[in-house]
């Protein structure tokens, strides 16, 4: 590991997280909240970033593995700065702030408040737009500012912080396919603000409601969640949640006139397949649960659409989904949307890579002498790539029976239990049968939170870290 | 494929089968009951093996593929046989008797019989019977009469039907080794009787245990399954059930006194260290819930030896485990316990290949220029068995989660259902929140018998059948 030069890079993050605390303390100050909850972070985040540019270094090379350490160790410590403002203004236990902070930051959405509306002005939008950075991956915004004179460099940290296998990058240039990435989902949220106004939200939820829905997040700004929407604004945020689902590489070919490539791809075809099927499989199996069948309709598609894309939001009592809908749902969360996108989960792009595999393998094990390559999207999957999308899925079941593990010392039922690791895990944050995460102990709250950070950061950063700090011992 | 070949060995293990069906036919005219239902598949069985010897064949080579089909084929032509006795001596619907057999066979034990006491004798004893031949498979006793001159042949059938990946053949010439797997397999079986007879237990219903212990099944003669044992053959059938979860090759090794190679073996070692450390578990925390810490320790030493081998008796209510419990012996049932054992479930040396794989892939990522070799019981593994291997565990959590998105049509709760599903397709039949399997409906009843087939025959022999069959179309 290359020290010296990973923790310059993890200050420059603080410096630049720190900058974007004065969004909220601007929303205090016209609000007339205390600025303290955010004034402090500020100061935190600021100094240590600073401080840590005093470190001389001369090394130019890094690794994949340091890349890794940079993404681990500046989401960590995000997490633990962006707890602040919920201790310091909601006077909460720093545990229960630190879970809705990682939430937030890993767009999962779970959170600790069994009623929101009482919050601070400031500190809905907080939490709203933690999920707007996370979104994005707080290191993606950072490479903006990261010099980019070696392109090769930054492309380690990225790496790790590009959601989903990589088939083909946008640009050759790093800068502007940040640039580009950027545009889209600024475009995106600016669009859906618009359409959730014209339904007759005010500017401020609206703003909150497109950040949440632009990051996948789900933290919702009034206690029924979206429930009291008007009509039209369910089916804009239904509609805008499945957007912010698709891999990002296909409005930047959009944006380059490439519609014929855009709808070519595999991955955004088997999206809305996936998302077609399972509403029709969850209205089959519930509609008459609902008072009529176009309230099952709205209910169901708007679910489905949330919890596909990990966001999470709701707009009625999902407790009413008998079990069938339930399995469905649940493996939706396992699954979710497109790599490249704000969503968590395994993404619909490994599910193919997969897929594809076992095909492959399967007709081997019939005729052995059977020789056939695996392409997605076109191109050849090389054998590196099996091997890692192999081993992120026995890694992603791994976690979550050993974090299923911990959390069941609590003693609730199994589908609680299970249902409630999942959701945070895969970065969604609805679950059946609890309306919000307080029951938990302390320890679970805990490895929930390793969980989002896990999902979130697709494993690999986190165990290079705990890797890296064991071989140092 | 070789289908002439193919249904000439399937003639003959129905003629074998049908002469197994002789024992039962004994046991009923012993306790002077009705014969037909035995005469009647009998007679089935040994016209349509005989009818299939009137084939004529001139090929010579089978190949892998053949070899899945004849299992399969046989596997199912024995299903349906062996239900008729339940049809005509229990006079139950045909898919319940089928649901009964195919449990039977399989080694499963998850029984449709509310009560089983008001059972006929020779049916009890034919319940447990299945379990018995099932245990070692059809096939391969049916190795034995089928002429082994080839011996490259008849190895292709038996890869279908030894459980788990084999690293080593036990002895170069097939026939011996299936003499060896005879031996050894009916002296515990007779080795338990004398056991359970020293305990107290009658010879009908020592030699009924022996069997359903020998298969790893679980049908019991009793309600309560072994409760009203006495406490020293509680502990005799733990033990045997665990004994029954070695690899044979273990005891194999012994009976040529290597005994410094038998304790050698990787994979028993991790058997015994997952057994010790899930009683540890569920002791800790479950022992409170029992009225003393003998009774706990009996109670919980017995259950996780029926899970983690996939026999499935009880000795008391297990609904009394908590969460943590429930979920450690999901993961047992899962895992299950040695490769060429007669347990069903994923088997400890795949999931030991699955972690090297895991540990390997993972260093690659963080180290590119690595290069490790994964070993297994100190022989190199091929890239094919990995494959192989990650194949099946893909294929293994497909299955289990199209059996639980139909059995789920039933509506029972999220945990029976997931429940219900892991516990037949590992084919260990015990079930939390259930006493038997006959609440489910038809549809249920055939998937689930899907189910314990394919997690019997380890999935690939039925999907060669079904894609066979597809290719013909």
């Amino acid at each position: 590991m290359q020290d010296k030069m990973v923790f310059k890079y993890v200050g420059k993050v603080f410096i630049v997280f720190s900058l974007l605390l004065l969004l909220p303390l601007l929303i205090a100050l016209i609000y007339k909240e205390s600025v303290k909850g955010f004034i402090i972070p500020l100061v935190v985040s600021m100094s240590i970033g600073l401080l840590l540019q005093f470190i001389k270094s001369d090394n130019k090379t890094l690794y994949a593995k340091d890349g890794f350490i940079i993404v681990a160790l500046s989401w960590i410590g995000i997490s633990l700065i962006s707890a602040i403002p919920f201790v310091v203004m909601q006077h909460i236990p720093f545990i229960d702030a630190l879970f809705e902070a990682v939430s937030g930051l890993t767009t999962t959405g779970a959170t600790i408040f069994g009623e929101v509306e009482n919050l601070n002005k400031s500190i809905l939008f907080w939490r709203s737009f933690t999920h707007f950075l996370g979104g994005m991956g707080v290191l993606t915004f950072v490479m903006a500012i990261i010099p980019l004179s070696h392109n090769t460099k930054s492309m380690h940290v990225l790496k790790a912080e590009m959601p989903g296998p990589s088939v083909s990058k946008l640009v050759p240039s790093l800068k502007k396919t940040l640039f580009y990435l950027y545009f889209i989902y600024l475009a995106l949220t600016f669009l859906e603000i618009i359409f959730l106004m014209i339904g007759n939200l005010d500017l401020f939820n609206s703003i909150l409601t497109a950040f949440s829905t632009a990051g996948t997040g789900g933290f919702a700004s009034f206690n029924s969640s979206l429930a009291n929407y008007s009509l039209f604004n369910k089916y804009v945020v239904a509609i805008f949640m499945l957007l912010f689902g698709v891999n990002f590489n296909v409005y930047f070919l959009i944006l380059m006139k490439e519609f014929k490539s855009s709808i070519k791809s595999e991955e955004l075809r088997l999206y809305f397949i996936i998302f077609i099927t399972a509403v029709l499989i969850i209205f089959l199996n519930s509609y008459h649960l609902f008072k009529n069948v176009f309230e099952a309709f709205t209910s169901i598609f708007f679910h489905t659409s949330s919890i596909l894309t990990s966001t999470g939001f709701s707009i009625g009592d999902i407790n009413i989904f008998p079990t069938t809908s339930r399995i469905v749902l649940m493996l939706l969360m396992l699954i979710s949307a497109c790599a490249g996108s704000t969503c968590g989960g395994f993404k619909i792009s490994r599910l193919i890579i997969i897929f594809k595999v076992i095909k492959r393998d399967f007709l081997k094990v019939v005729h052995p002498n059977s020789v056939r390559t695996i392409t997605f999207e076109g191109k050849k999957v090389d054998e590196d790539t099996i091997k890692n999308t192999s081993t992120f899925m026995f890694l992603y079941i791994l976690f979550i029976i050993i974090i299923m593990f911990i959390v069941s010392f609590d003693g609730y039922s199994f589908e609680i239990t299970i249902n409630a690791v999942i959701s945070t895990f895969a970065n969604v944050g609805l679950c059946f049968n609890i309306s919000d995460f307080s029951i938990f102990s302390s320890l679970s709250k805990i490895v929930l939170c390793c969980g989002m950070l896990l999902g979130r950061l697709e494993i690999f950063p986190l165990i290079a870290l705990f890797t890296s700090l064991k071989f140092r011992k």
